[in-house]
């Protein structure tokens, strides 16, 4: 098997993790902060460990875990005190865990969504953008640090910018990003940056999070934090606010482990290596689309369609006839696809690499396409 | 280590655990659903079989799973169409993911929250219940199908005919229950009953969810769901309407193989063999306060007190001086210690027992407590 969805999430993780989850279910895994014996204050630091290791990587001040990066944007989203008539824009390559959150805020609340335009060859235009600001102050601006179907790296310093003129909370998702992706919250004046830790981060699944520098946020979960039991009301103060529920102390000291590998190796480089050979293969094939042509300002996501082959049939070809495993479809981003006009093939085919994809991967998957689209 | 907090999370899980989330994480690691290829498909199916062996265990007709029974809880008190005025009961057992979760509910929607009456000997009163709701109509009646302080098996048969008899939505949490303690939802008249994986199913953290028979919850989640995409609204059915974010099929088929273990095993037998005898141990010793008199009816958990003594002190000198890992405070459970009178201590000192307990083990536990009384 070529597997070619790391965007969905990564696979294989460096053999650390799995090592330091076993270790981890067989010895670190108790309720962390609701007892004061020893194993439940080495769960404790263990999450500490892995918060005080993250927020140092993204310049940020402090960070929440949550289940996953949808409940971190569920958080955030459902936590910003809108008003009626708010303006929010958000960029068109938003996945629906942004998406269809602000839709639901949208019905809600009455505030109204804006997508931020975007340039002919899809990159974000910041001087329309900027322009258009000026009648329209954004309350929040959202957008996707890396696009989860181009592998569009989007421009958040220059975005953070725009939000810091106009006073807007800026929210980046970089749930494609964080670990392969450089970010500085401060430089970039970012209020809230979410992480996935199974996609860039390497790690296990069951754990995601933000990072902010002040979390102003209105609360959105409620439920027991071993602290202040009494008190009907959530703690006022501290992390623990914002995480209601038994921490999962197994997942966060994976996720240590995972991203601590990750900030040691530079995937960034190498998929991105990855991505312009493929991209330059891909060219001389003349029934292929390739959807992106910002060569050099990507990671390793690419998105294409054969021309005349629904995105569904040519993922199950290569799955059935090659055994190269890719995705096919809309990718949970709702808007994109009208600038890109990939819906007459029902979406993309995408393929998305990780730092273990080799240049044979890439060359199967090369030969593979050529041989399919003799057959169309 | 005798680990005696059990309650908090059950520790150790069974061999079987750790061996099939190992392999899990090396082999089923995939955003199941997301992809067409087989081994996505390998990760969806470990989640419906997961799904369907709690379902036919509890003989409820669907389960949504969630990362916790916190969550599970927040989704469920969050999707009630509550309107003004409505009347709530929850028994004084709730843990705080309910009581506190109700309470925000309670400030936004301004429904009317009661407690469900206690008889003297802290079971529930059920005919000043069945009588009250003659002229408080319950539109919601909560309760926890055990105690996490006293290990107190409510009679959830005899509350549910009277939420039958009233026309009440009937919640049951089953956090320290499922797996343990039968259920039949049907036969209970239960609409929703919550569970955490990683407690009495002895099962990873990240996993918990509820089981229903029709699921009438306003969304409380928003996100990518695989399917749809271009909707900006969730997908009108299926679980797939309340389960958005990357499906953890790790902790699926992990909790799926403890969970078959716990039911192959009769836990709650071994565990209330214990209980009785600890009971009948320290009912001998005069400095000890014990708050539970339900021989029989219970799990393997026990709160009691030392006179003279905070609870937490109890604690830290059964954990510093004699390895003995106990919980001590309020446990999450903000109603119940004014009935159990426990706040002159700060709580209760809790043990709480799991099928890895031995009789040593409560020997050592009794050996250490009269050690202690000397001392007071």
């Amino acid at each position: 098997m070529i597997y070619l969805d790391n965007a969905a999430t990564t696979y294989p993780k460096p053999e650390i993790l799995y090592e330091k989850l076993d270790y981890a279910y067989r010895s670190l895994s108790f309720n962390a902060g609701r007892g004061h014996y020893q194993k439940a204050q080495d769960a404790y630091e263990a999450i500490e460990k892995t918060r005080k290791f993250l927020i140092q990587k993204a310049n940020g001040k402090s960070l929440v875990f949550t289940p996953s990066a949808t409940y971190a944007l569920n958080q955030i989203i459902q936590g910003i005190n809108f008003e009626e008539n708010d303006i929010v824009y958000c960029s068109p390559y938003e996945h629906n865990s942004v998406a269809r959150t602000l839709n639901a805020v949208r019905k809600s609340k009455h505030i109204e969504l804006k997508l931020i335009p975007l340039n002919k060859d899809l990159s974000i235009d910041l001087s329309s953008f900027r322009f258009e600001c000026i009648t329209n102050k954004p309350k929040v601006i959202f957008c996707s640090h890396v696009s989860n179907v181009t592998g569009y790296i989007l421009p958040i310093h220059e975005i953070g910018q725009i939000a810091k003129e106009n006073g807007s909370i800026f929210v980046v998702d970089g749930a494609q990003a964080f670990g392969v992706v450089p970010v500085n919250m401060e430089e970039d004046n970012i209020d809230y940056y979410v992480f996935a830790g199974h996609k860039t981060l390497y790690g296990p699944l069951g754990i995601g999070g933000y990072l902010f520098c002040t979390n102003e946020l209105n609360l959105s979960v409620f439920g027991g934090t071993g602290t202040d039991s009494l008190n009907l009301d959530m703690p006022k103060e501290g992390n623990v606010r914002f995480e209601p529920s038994s921490p999962n102390a197994v997942a966060a000291y994976g996720l240590y482990h995972s991203s601590k590998w990750v900030f040691e190796n530079d995937v960034l480089s190498h998929e991105r290596f990855l991505a312009d050979y493929l991209v330059h293969k891909l060219k001389n094939i003349p029934e292929i689309i390739l959807y992106s042509n910002l060569m050099g300002n990507r990671t390793g996501i690419i998105s294409f369609n054969i021309k005349g082959m629904k995105s569904d049939d040519v993922a199950s070809i290569l799955d059935e006839d090659f055994k190269i495993e890719v995705r096919a479809g809309y990718h949970c981003a709702p808007f994109i696809h009208d600038y890109i006009k990939s819906k007459p093939y029902l979406g993309t085919v995408r393929i998305s690499f990780s730092y273990f994809t080799t240049i044979e991967d890439v060359n199967t998957l090369v030969n593979a396409l050529e041989e399919i689209v003799l057959e169309v």
